[in-house]
């Protein structure tokens, strides 16, 4: 292993370039014409995959954006690690307020700044790195593959059929993946559980134009007006979502669980001063990492209508749109909250305007066993390299697609992260820490290490 | 007469093509890049009014946008009347909507289409044409002075104090403003009251950059979802608002004046049509004519926050901000209405967002009396031109300076608009009436005559 660690610390300059080359793309999913963008990233990965030394590296068209895929079987007799992650990245606005370029990375206080600096493109880069040191020190001890995606900001709406459709090419012990985020940089943790998603947009139409709101305001229901009272009668007071059946299928988590869950350290004071927020706010009845560990939420990501320039307009809005989203948990089905959601805003839409409610998109959430070999092999690892014991995490987020590898391929996951709440994942000013990128190597370079030893 | 009325036919498209020019300087007083363009249609105004022929005619610089003034004194001891318009327009936003350039105006279905074609470039050049055509004929009957504005579509900022400043040189018996819509091209009517209006920008702020709503979504506050619920408090399930003391100074209208406002012809089922509405919307207990013309309101006229883009993001925004205007009844004072507001919001805004409360412009109600000779001119013009008598209507619109003037150079205006409600003014597609542009410049040079007779 020395020989592997000691190729990691000397070429760290170069993953980093290698990295930023990475970043460079604007990889971003959700814009449709970042097209062409999406397959010069999954042909980057294909040819830095070649040229680590992968016997086979291919980018995979889908009826959206390709998946690059590579491996590299040293012997079929021995265990398979497949490394997913995904290559796409979120949009980058308000541009105004990133102090520097989006997509060109530059390290400022030790940290890498740029769109995908963490979430996912340094997180996966840290794979390729480990997986390249090995390979070049002879010392690689089992078959890796890697599926690198490229829609996971969206939902992953071709990864399914993907999957379904190679399940052989991808069969593994163990799916690793490196898309979460520790507790912090002294508090290292391993995610074991995930929320699942279900978002919505809900567009509200009252006149067929745009009106005077000095003619007709009074008289002419406003679609802005209506849609605020709709989103109103989404929560109640208690912060409870109002839609009926929403809790239906909620795993409720044991007294014991929850007592467990509490001594991971969590510092309510430092958490607000983070975010500049007086205070915390949520369901009644639970802490704020309980809140985002274990419990569902609905959230509005976006709203838009009428006048929003400088200045003022006294227009009466022809449409009022919101993009609202649902955090579900275990043994919620996005499907069934869809409907559920869908059923519940046309009861609560009066009869003087319009509503069209359209799912975007979805997935499972997931939890991860903690008795299995590569679980202990991954505590192990960070415990080597971090100097403490990993705490088992319930995270907020969701990574739709980890339910599906376990549905599809029969295989389990384990969400060794490196980032930190502080990364800034899917804002302005995103950011990865250098220190945690090059321990991130180590780490995993101890992970196949214990994993296979 | 008949000279006068010829004159106007036989020049009819040559004041079309000065309406075209007109119109074709894309003056937005909301946007400060078109501060050029502000004063080129100030200029504009002031060249076309020395060739009609008046004495003087100036561009007064304001701390805003700048007033084009012009007169013509026959003789110190007739009638002096003022013309008060405005060459500011609203912005052309959502672009997408226009059929044809909002800024090169076009005729189709004998109308002009174009911004500003009514509110209110096309207005104020039916004037401009009558005053042309009675000078190059020799019956101008009276004194006229006009004064035309380039801040009127963001609440007229400038210009009390040009009127305070400038008293003397404003005196005048009676306004005059082209500025409101008759009920339509059958009935027509003459605007006895135009709302006041107050219009004002609440800001929310949670924490103090956008984040990740799986990571943080149920435990830190979303100021979208805040933000929808303070819109949701602001009016209540009789279309009420709920601000304390809001209608405190509201005038309530006698039963017999309801009844006589009654008797204008209004017909819902057309205007329902019209706007694809399947029901209209407003304060219990009042009809739509009422909720429109004596009644205050509440409308969001712009609202926006998180991600507004195609596809989804999944993101707590750090702010959500709405632009919330409220129409004013005599005798409510928008000043007043203004602290209300604020105090209210503050009131209802939870302690785990902040918010900012802005008044943005506001203008007091108007009423305007019937039974003075200035009216009663406008009546017979009217019936002359159009055959039927024109009914007193309370418009829902507000143009606020006309309390003003009363208030700082004590005279009272004359409110005979030739829009209609289906020009679209503030909209995508605003258009004027061909044939009603051509018959305006006649009723107003019946009304001189009938003035000065």
């Amino acid at each position: 292993m020395n020989a592997v660690i000691n190729y990691l610390r000397e070429n760290k300059e170069q993953y980093l370039q290698g990295l930023f080359d990475y970043i460079r793309i604007p990889s971003i999913s959700s814009l449709p014409e970042r097209r062409e963008d999406m397959y010069r990233t999954a042909n980057f990965l294909k040819q830095w995959l070649l040229k680590a030394g992968a016997d086979k590296a291919e980018v995979y068209p889908t009826k959206g954006n390709p998946v690059a895929y590579a491996e590299k079987i040293i012997d079929p007799a021995k265990p398979t690690v497949l490394i997913y992650g995904h290559y796409d990245v979120m949009p980058v606005d308000p541009l105004s307020l990133w102090e520097t370029e989006p997509f060109e990375p530059v390290i400022r206080d030790r940290k890498i700044f740029a769109r995908g600096a963490d979430d996912d493109k340094g997180q996966v880069f840290i794979q390729l790195a480990v997986f390249d040191a090995m390979v070049k020190t002879g010392f690689l001890p089992c078959n890796v593959k890697f599926m690198i995606e490229g829609e996971e900001e969206i939902g992953s709406p071709s990864l399914s059929l993907f999957c379904e459709e190679n399940k052989e090419m991808l069969k593994a012990d163990i799916f690793l993946i490196s898309d979460t985020a520790m507790i912090s940089k002294d508090v290292s943790s391993i995610t074991v559980g995930l929320r699942g998603l279900c978002y919505m947009e809900v567009e509200v139409t009252g006149p067929d134009h745009d009106l005077h709101s000095g003619l007709f305001g009074g008289a002419v229901a406003n679609p802005a007006n209506e849609l605020a009272k709709i989103i109103a009668k989404l929560t109640d007071e208690k912060n409870r979502i109002c839609i009926p059946g929403f809790y239906d299928d909620v795993l409720e988590v044991s007294k014991e669980e929850r007592a467990e869950m509490a001594k991971a350290p969590f510092n309510l004071e430092k958490y607000k001063k983070q975010l500049d927020i007086n205070e915390v706010c949520g369901e009644e009845g639970y802490t704020t990492p309980e809140r985002t560990g274990i419990r569902p939420t609905l959230d509005v990501n976006g709203i838009w209508g009428g006048y929003i320039g400088e200045g003022s307009k006294t227009v009466l809005p022809s449409k009022a749109t919101a993009k609202i989203s649902m955090r579900l948990v275990p043994n919620q089905d996005y499907e069934k909250i869809a409907v559920l959601f869908e059923k519940y805003i046309r009861e609560i839409t009066p009869p003087y305007v319009k509503v069209k409610v359209t799912a975007m998109h979805g997935g499972y959430p997931y939890v991860s066993p903690i008795d299995i070999p590569a679980y202990k092999a991954a505590v192990k690892a960070i415990e080597k390299t971090f100097g403490v014991l990993p705490v088992p995490f319930h995270s907020g987020g969701s990574i739709p697609i980890v339910s599906t590898f376990e549905k599809v391929i029969g295989v389990k996951s384990i969400l060794m992260g490196f980032g930190l709440e502080t990364d800034a994942t899917h804002s302005p000013n995103e950011n990865f820490d250098l220190d945690i990128f090059y321990k991130g190597m180590e780490t995993v370079a101890w992970f196949y290490h214990y994993f296979t030893e």
